[in-house]
């Protein structure tokens, strides 16, 4: 880290500076400059906030050279991250693919959609019983009840569930049904409950949050790696920008950064980040292309009927055009599509 | 509510479209133009999504015409809310001035703060004691034995406390305790937390996220309303952008934005609305100029020791010079500065 | 045009709003509703801005139906059009990769550049001659003489050559040299420039401002086309958001909005719009697999000579590389690489 | 300026930026860090852009410690530059406030509109006559015929006319007549335009551009003084955000930043920092408090028939009502109102 001084700092600024930074149990690298005295700040600087520096008198700016998170970081972890998961990978040469709906209606309507995505390439099944919803007047999903259809899908289809957690009292329930928690974009700031996450072993699909950073995106993943749980995947989602046209903005770049910052996999969610159906397709094939190890979509059996979302929900037929069209462009970036081992028992559920 | 249909909408479309009207109970008002068809939903709109209809086939956009919040809108309410809180008032003729540090960081710094700012006209002390931080690493706050401390703050000054609660399991200790509820920018679309929060009836501070509307704001403050607690102010502390010369951008806008839309006492914080403690008298005098019904301000009594926000702490001193400007302006607008009725028994804590 | 009243609207006021909206030449459509009265505006309204009717007294919101823009837009010319560039077209099943140095330097560093993007694949030449600087200290750029090397390098190479235009006072000199005139980011609302480029017949590359919508864009391409002139291309180059990891953030999704809006072809800067050479090949794919129509892209021989924008611009090997990803993915989007047919006579400029 | 090298970056790579350093005519001061080599960069660096290092290998970021502006910089001039306006200055202990209409319209509209808002208060007076208009469509303003009118209006009323110019080729005539030329917020980087005006010796109200930084804001600033035309005031008028409540959002902070960055006077605009006449006194009232030096306001004798802004425009007995208040502030900041000392002579005109 590198504290500059003001350039009418005084001796005993410089001074009082020092004696915080090794105070902080860090060493002292001094700068006398014409234009400025730099002190740099010197070991292990990762988990020292620089505010700590920031509010001392006759301080200009701190600069940080070593990023905040270490755990989540590339440099300290140069090999990406395989997550196993129930017979697939994600962060390898397989591109996941995450479909189904916002959230669960009913028994049919997951069960239908499951076997949809399934039969059209999916690797996993989302859909929400928790529902974080703008209005409190708005559905907010089907609670337990639904995470047990979510099973009973599962079991049909093989494929393994991904559900949104929103409060950490929720936690013990949905570690007995689900194979993927997802922290939303409205939690990823959520403290609480991402330390209760790292001290679970269930895996994790962190989304980025509608105006974070990526450097705040990681230092979220850091809570949760800090609390011991490795298995956290990171979820460009779209951000919010001065653009009306969609209902956020892929941050497409997003994608290679957060590839070369982090060993964790990348994957992006082209139904939030653009909101509408018609575009999803085109962001898809763009995300896979950049080089994300997967895709969370949201598909619906009947788009205009959904409680949630539907108008960036894809009918299975568009989606499984979609997902051709992603085995194509992963073919050329060197990959494949992955596939659940799950049994697929269809006819079982009727 | 107004559906637009697309130019080329089939007529089975547009009665597809008014059978779900119909089914949400609402009337339909049929406009077919050159242009375009128009199918007016017409009854309780406010808690029905625009979204059950975004989805639908033909339709091009839904655009609303009542707002989507019905407890928080002035419409329904068009005298201002005014909020009791230990003695003064927030919403009427008083300016309430909350100041206090970031955190809770020992007795002698609580009580020594809580003394400055008493003696320089604030009329209720704010402190963190959970703390939601960016890094795993920094420091979480003082927990339970911070609110301790808080109470004896104001055992000694009289001043009413205001505290950050991050969540839901938090509700119990933190009712026992303190006078004002403060909902921060990362928790405002926290529902699991606003829904308790509504159940209790301790009075509330709702900060606006960082990246959320004026709208969301006011639909965050409906989810409390709605759980029957009305005890309810509203707090901007600025909105991130793209400017990087100050923390956030204070969005001054929103003082006379949510006066016009919302009965529910407005107030900002210069503190981290700037992030730097030169520039929060002038952006304190600005709200009050503008409209604001209070002030949340960070003072630490050793800005350069704080364990956080120190860059954007006010010296007492600096605080007692902005609360004279704050004064002199809040007189202009035909208001006072309020004064909280707790004894102040300085003498007695050391 | 929908023009919705406020509740409390008086019949004066409708009647007054009527009046106007007949004066305007347009048709009235009344419709009383519960909620509101609404005004329907019908007739050749794309020409009409809603500020007309907005301040009128009563008035609450106004709505466009059709887009404030007729020859840009795609409902009123459904075929793509396809831009004919001196061999090769835009728009149509060829992708075309215009690249170069930021700056013309030299004439070895500009003929070296074309010699090298020409082996590499690229189908045009892009330099400035002109620049636009932030800082008035800066390297402005070589004016007519930059042109000459130019019009030298496209003798050696037959590529076309793409250069920005800054000013209307350019435009006599610039006709002269270049194949296609380039309207910088920040004067894509340069209203005088845009007019005198509608009224020549050179091809227009016009890029999306730093903070332009997408309507903002295509209503700047409207002036040109009002002009006269049909040859407009549209490129994407990032805009700015809060997000400081990249220079700009890509906006992606206006890829897919764009085409879908409009008929003019639309191409994507993957330099300008992530700022970092690193991520431009992931990006320049990205761009593709959604459906751009072509890259600019900043090649420079040796990036940390380069007077400007060194930071983004690819070594020509690696740019050689990328543009065979992008033959690939171009391949599987039924696509193909742009080849310029102008001569190719390396050995006589030495 | 620092250039941080990266981790890993070899002897010659810093071997070869301090040899760039020093062709730039800087000294070096070398740092060999634990975590990293720093070289800092001393000497005139005001003039020497970033991105003159950024590209070179090794490099990791480069950070200014000076500013990038010279003239501007209140480090270099530390008193407030004191403009005299047609008797009245800016920047000293008066409080200008221009008014008038969005666009000249009329002789009677014009005329009318300099008596009503030279009775209420007004220092000068505001009119556009070329218009800078995101559609071709719109009414695009009067041109000379406007100045004209302009100069009758100042002729009865002894404001002086504060007049926008789009391009260099406006600038003779624009000279003829107006006593201020102001820049707007599209043409803030239309450095041709800057460079021009640079040489003249007319006074210049310079808008900040929708999503420019406050820096660049100075940078554009820097163009003018740089020509060797001292004559410049800044103008806040709001910013491009993800808000959609009001046209832009003003960004107030940026008074008391500029205060702190530069000598030079700095006014707001609250007609377009929030695009809504009834937020327009509370947000005027809010920039005195906050420092400003003046402000500039729309006002229109009958918004509901403004060609243009009919929808921010005050009218005038609303525009009295916020001068008066605004007087109270500027009391209460230890300042007054200026008054323009031509004759008035109200009489002479019909």
């Amino acid at each position: 880290m590198m504290i500059i001084m003001k350039a009418n700092a005084t001796p005993q600024q410089v001074e009082a500076v020092i004696a915080q930074v090794k105070s902080a149990g860090l060493n002292v690298h001094l700068s006398q400059g014409v234009e400025a005295t730099i002190i740099g700040a010197i070991g292990e600087t990762h988990n020292i906030p620089a505010e700590r520096f920031e509010g001392l008198e006759g301080v200009d700016t701190v600069q940080r050279i070593t990023q905040p998170y270490k755990l989540a970081s590339r440099q300290f972890h140069p090999e990406n991250t395989i997550l196993p998961i129930d017979g697939f990978t994600v962060g390898g040469d397989e591109i996941a693919i995450i479909a189904g709906p916002c959230s669960v209606e009913s028994r049919s309507q997951i069960i239908e959609t499951a076997i949809a995505v399934k039969e059209a390439g999916a690797s996993a099944l989302r859909g929400g019983v928790f529902k974080p919803r703008t209005s409190p007047y708005s559905f907010q999903g089907l609670g337990e009840d639904g995470l047990e259809l979510l099973a009973e899908a599962r079991e049909v289809t093989g494929l393994p569930i991904v559900v949104e957690i929103m409060s950490q009292v929720q936690l013990d329930v949905m570690v007995k049904y689900v194979d993927v928690l997802q922290v939303g974009a409205r939690n990823m700031q959520n403290f609480n409950l991402l330390r209760v996450i790292g001290e679970s072993r269930t895996a994790v699909l962190l989304k980025r949050g509608l105006s974070a950073t990526i450097e705040e995106l990681l230092m979220s993943a850091e809570y949760i790696l800090a609390g011991g749980n490795q298995r956290v995947m990171l979820c460009e989602r779209g951000i919010r920008t001065f653009e009306t046209a969609t209902r956020n903005t892929t941050d497409i770049n997003a994608i290679p950064v957060l590839k070369n910052l982090t060993h964790l996999p990348v994957i992006l969610d082209p139904s939030h980040s653009t909101g509408l159906a018609d575009y999803v397709p085109a962001i898809a094939r763009a995300a896979v292309a950049a080089g994300a190890d997967g895709l969370i979509v949201e598909v619906h059996p009947d788009p205009a009927k959904a409680v949630s979302d539907g108008k960036q929900s894809l009918r299975p037929e568009k989606f499984a055009e979609m997902v051709k069209q992603v085995g194509q462009i992963a073919q050329i970036m060197g990959r494949r599509l992955a596939v659940a081992q799950g049994e697929y028992t269809k006819q079982g559920w009727a």
